[in-house]
Formats: C-alpha cells, structure tokens, sequence
C-alpha cells in the first residue's frame, strides 16, 4: 500500500456517491478517489464537486491504479462487470461489493477473479429511497451496521485494512459473518418483509378508501412496498431459496392463524397472538441493548 | 335531552378513561359523567382526580339516569353487559360503542335491545398501546377519525347529535359508513396487519441473532405483534368471514410472488414489484390529501 490509497468507485449513485464524500471527509487515511460510472453528467458534477479527482465512463487507466476498488453496481452488473475487467485490476488489489445478497454472487464472482485480487464481499446496512448522486451524502452510513462475509482466501491484513476504513467512514460496526449466514439473515429480515410488504398493497380490493380508512399499522406495513424493482428482482433470485424458505416459515405461521380463525379456535388463536407479542417484547429489549451500545 | 346531558361511561380503561377527560375538558355541552367500572381502584382514581362525579362497580342507578351511555368494553363483555342491563337504560337513552368489527356485534346486540333505545354504533380510530385509566388522556382522540356505522332505526337527530359532540372532543372527522364497509376495511387495513405481523414474528428461526441484523424494515413489520391478544382474539372472530377474504386476498397475491420466484421469472417478478410501488406512491399522493384537509 502506498501512502496515498488509490481509490476506486465503480457506480456513482447514492451508496457510491456516499462512499466517496465519506472517503473524501474522513482524516484517518490519505486517499485519491477516482470514479467509473456510464452516465457522463454524474461524472460531470462529482468532479465538479469536487468528490473525485479522476473519472471515466468506461474504464481506461482507473482500474490499473487502484488500491482499493469498491464496486456499487447491481448485483447483475456487478457480475458483468468483473467479467469484462478481470485482467484490468492491479495485482494485490483489494475489491469489495456492496451487494444485498452474497452465495450466489460470490461464487460466480469468485470463479472468474484472477488470484492476485482479493475480492472482499461486503454490505453496508445503509441507504437511502431516493436513487443517484445527487443523492449521496456521507451521512447515509452513520452509525450503520457493515456486514464483511471474508472468504478462507482473504488476506488477513487486508480484511483488518477495509475494517479500519470502514469504520473511519462513520459505520457503527463492522461484522464478519459467513456468507450463508448473512443471506438467511437477510431473506428473513428484510427480503421476506418487502414481499409481504407487495403483497398486502398489491392485495388492495378497496382503492380510494383505503386511504380514507388507514391508519399507522397499513402505513407502516406498506411503506417499503415502495421498491426499486430492477434492484430487488435481482437481489430476490440471486437469494432464491433462502427467499423461499423464509417465506415457508411464514407460511406456516400464516397457516396457523388462519385454521384457528375458521375453526373458531379461541384457545389456539390466544396462544399465537400471545407468542408474537411475547417475541416482540423480546426484540424491543434486544434493540435497546444493541443502540444504546 | 335536559340542558345538562349525564353521560355514563361503562369500562374506565384507556378509552373509556379518555373519553371522560375529554368530555370533562370540552365546552360545548355542559356534562355530568359518570363511570361503570368493575375495578374499585379505577372508579377512586377517577372520582379522586375529579373526572367523574359518580361511579358504581355495577349499575345501580347509573343507566337509568343516563341520557348517553358509552360503553367502552371488549365484543363479547358488551353484548354481555347488553344483555345484562337491556332493562336499565332510560327510555330515549342514546347508547353507543367503540368496538373495533361491528357485523357480529351489531346483530347480537340489536336482536336483545328494547326499542325504546337507540344504539348508534361507532369507532374510534384511535389508541393507545398501554392499558388502563392511568394511560387515558384527551389528547388520545385529537385529529383522530371516527366511524358511525348507523342503522335505518337510528333517529337522524340522534346521529347529529352524536357527531356533534365526538366533534367537539377533538376527532377530525366523524364519517358515517355501513358497517359492511367498515367490517371489509377493517379487515383489510387493520386486521390483516396484524395477522402479517404476528406471522412474521412468529416465523423467526433465529432468535438473538435477528436483533442484530434488523434495520428498520423488520423493526416496522413487527411493531404491531406486541399485540393486546385477550381483546384481538375477540376482534378477529367477531369478523371472521371479512378477515379471511382479506387473507385469502393477500395470499393471492403472496402466491404470484412465490411462483414467479420458484420459476425465476423476471418478467412477472418485475410486473408485481413495479405494481407495487405504483400502489404505494399513489397511496402517499391521497394519504398526503387526507392529511392536509
């Protein structure tokens, strides 16, 4: 490593765009930030701002020089992009992604990649609803969580490098999980919420009054319905079957409640709903713990 | 109805008890209150704090004084509580109620009512998630909506009057609905929010490890699990037929996701997250309205 750390940003929407003002206002670390994105006018207002020293629309020289290369593409492009640029990185660079799902990306990902990179598969628990530069804004990840799914093949010193970095950019924690881990974890915690999220909304029999007659429940469950579906599409079919069995166990649940309601079974339905509320309870005082750490 | 109206409030929880401060607390009507409770604590609080003038754990000579009876107890202790005191009430008495479904209720309890008595059925769409008299509080109502379900036999005046009085307690509207439509809505924009929740919750596999990787989407999803289960029990088989449909509905739709997924079909998983989020913009456009009139 260099004293001035060579950086590279591939995809300058609102995470890479955040990651370069966090980079470029953090003081831990020396860093020259170059960025790679296909829309001329992002490229026009980063520099513009300031936020880069260095951009391209399609790579010529950026890839070479980087240090550290952080793409933020969808999960597709990303594979795509590895592919086209395999023999475009520099030898003993560290890359890293920020892709919602890992198992099936990593594996494609990992078959192609030279030896001499070392692919550190990452996910910031962080974003925004709106999409773009314009958007981007170092705040995005304070006091976020980071999850690092290091493979057996990361280099030690490399992985402590992106940790140390990280946390300069504002995270609250930077966590190593395996990447089954992580993938089950997210297909319940946020995939299985979004499709019952779509599903409830697009169930709507009612239209206008629905509006008329919701209150906070109908608000708070549909809020994430609204979705960037060419994102979510590719993140739900490259997390396929932990997606499905998360959606199993809801079923089951789902299941429960309903043949208590059709057979009026007040003893069943009493310990269903108390359950819930008891495991609700249980997170309330795990979530308190965990942000008042 | 004499220039002062005495108001009897059956139940002192955190509805009945709201209802008494805001009575006490608005200056259309000049009221005397008085209170029903089963609990000896709760009457002494609310005579001590001076916000009923008299109270009785059962009625002795309450209901027959009353020109307004509101009775704020669970479906099945009301259609009870009906049937116990149908020979109480003061003939012209005006009586109503906040229970959350109405189909079920509505035709208990005006098969066993005297004639002599108009039961205006209506729902606060409001609360709390504490329980009891010490939670109650004025503000619980404030630009809150409520929803009178009234019946050919209620007498118009009586309908004005009602609406009158809610209004001065501080509700932004108080709109009249069938109680179809109410049971439907309910069903849809309530009820099955919950059903969703508890299921998720319930479904969880991971215990501890879910507090950790929870944002703000799961966190949402299950607020509403922390369920009162004694009362919800109650709600959900009172509107057993609206709340199936209702489920039915969203596994529909649950159903088409699920499919389009185990098929790894793009086109279609696309289609119904782009519907989605279609939905839900639009939604914010009316909710948007609503708030802001």
């Amino acid at each position: 490593m260099e004293d001035t750390i060579q950086i590279a940003i591939v995809g300058l929407g609102v995470i890479g765009g955040s990651f370069a003002w966090a980079l470029k206002e953090q003081e831990d670390f020396p860093v020259k930030l170059m960025g790679i994105d296909r829309d001329g006018r992002t490229l026009d207002q980063a520099l513009a701002a300031g936020v880069i020293d260095q951009g391209e629309l399609v790579n010529r020289e950026i890839l070479q020089q980087a240090d550290l290369v952080i793409i933020t593409l969808y999960p597709d492009d990303l594979i795509a992009f590895v592919k086209g640029h395999r023999d475009s990185f520099k030898a003993g660079a560290i890359v890293t992604d920020v892709t919602g799902v890992k198992g099936g990306v990593v594996e494609e990902v990992v078959a192609i990649l030279p030896e001499e990179v070392d692919f550190i598969f990452g996910h910031p628990m962080a974003g925004r609803e709106s999409q773009g530069f314009a958007y981007a804004d170092k705040t995005v990840f304070d006091q976020a969580n980071y999850l690092l799914t290091p493979r057996p093949a990361n280099k030690p010193e490399n992985v402590h490098f992106l940790t140390q970095l990280l946390t300069a950019l504002g995270f609250k924690s930077v966590r190593q999980v395996d990447y089954q881990t992580h993938d089950r974890m997210v297909a319940y915690v946020s995939q299985l919420c979004h499709i019952l999220a779509i599903s409830l909304i697009n169930s709507d029999q009612a239209g206008q009054e629905t509006a008329d007659f919701m209150g906070d429940s109908y608000r708070d469950l549909t809020r994430i319905a609204n979705i960037n579906a060419p994102l979510w599409q590719q993140l739900f079919l490259h997390n396929k079957e932990a997606l499905l069995r998360a959606m199993a166990n809801f079923q089951d649940q789902f299941d429960l409640l309903k043949k208590a309601l059709e057979d009026e079974d007040q003893a069943s339905l009493m310990t269903l709903l108390e359950e819930g509320a008891k495991r609700r309870l249980a997170l309330e005082k795990m979530d308190f713990k965990v942000q008042n750490n």
